[in-house]
């Protein structure tokens, strides 16, 4: 275990600003990955392969599902979406951390496979920054705004369930608290093991 | 739970340089208490009550074991030697974090009581090393550093049963470590409910 990297798992309402901490904290952090989702969708324009999504046929997705290949998967209008296991894992044992963003339900499954996962709830400075957040956007109607406030006030009771809980005020502050909860998992026991059989 | 302090206790083998690092942490946190024992033992000139130790008759000892005030105890040359717990819960109270040092008995003593405590290892970078500081303090025979040398051993085996393991390189680095795991232990679920209970 001891020279693995670790695979820190995020979630938290939209509009908490995961995507902008995630993008800048790959940006830093030369060690790290940011896992690839699995999807039986079409590719849109401009999504490549291995980058964007693993595009897989109904046919991969279930083998993966029946191999135990797939951390978590869903379902969502038809398609299946789900996290591989394999280049995480490789990833890991190569001494790489893997960053996921996922909803929670997604978060549940893999902690349960996973319990060594490190798990994080970003949240919002307030309901109200959330809110404003979500119109900055400017990209959806006030229905789908109050729905997003309604879903992120049910996912916020989630965040019990999960290691760690940053409440994101500033990027550079996120990313400083994320980089501390990363250094103090390495110092744990269990990830120490060979320190001490070293040195005995 | 969610403004207190933490409790950290450290452990280690004579020589690991724990004393060094406790020393320097206490004085550049200042939100931070050295944990005091109580003894039975007859005050030695220039130690002071409340600091160096609290002072106790047989009696008021056995009070605070009988009243369950003593986080642990131990009993060496006939003497009472313990951590009170009164102190020590109103300074976590406060905010403030306390840091004990103490032995593996005591450590697993307190960490059944109180299992959201910290417990932290400090190891040498290696035998070697550590026999090179115990021989530098050139205050031991070579008996003595012998059966040091042995204790350690028996005692870094111990280190599994602690939620982290640090390596004392250097006293700068350990420090950083340290803070990294109080930052961190900071962010914990446990210790953040309030910030969860604010926002809904």
């Amino acid at each position: 275990m001891c020279n693995n990297g670790l695979l820190l798992i995020f979630s938290g309402p939209s509009g908490a600003g995961k995507g902008t901490v995630l993008k800048e904290l790959l940006n830093k952090n030369h060690n790290m990955k940011l896992s690839v989702s699995a999807t039986t969708r079409q590719p849109r324009e401009g999504e490549c392969h291995g980058v964007h999504y693993f595009f897989m046929t109904n046919e991969e997705f279930e083998e993966q599902i029946v191999n135990d290949k797939m951390l978590e998967y869903a379902q969502y209008c038809g398609k299946y979406y789900g996290t591989p296991s394999v280049p995480i894992m490789n990833w890991i044992s190569d001494g790489l951390d893997v960053v996921l963003e996922i909803e929670v339900q997604g978060a549940r499954q893999i902690k349960e496979k996973l319990p060594e996962c490190v798990s994080v709830f970003v949240l919002p400075p307030s309901l109200e920054e959330l809110e404003k957040r979500l119109r900055a956007r400017n990209t959806e109607d006030e229905e789908t705004i109050q729905k997003r406030l309604t879903i992120a006030q049910k996912e916020m009771e989630t965040a019990k369930d999960y290691d760690y809980v940053i409440v994101n005020d500033t990027v550079a502050h996120t990313i400083e608290q994320i980089n501390q909860i990363i250094a103090a998992e390495k110092l744990k026991v269990c990830c120490r093991e060979s320190v001490k059989e070293r040195m005995l």
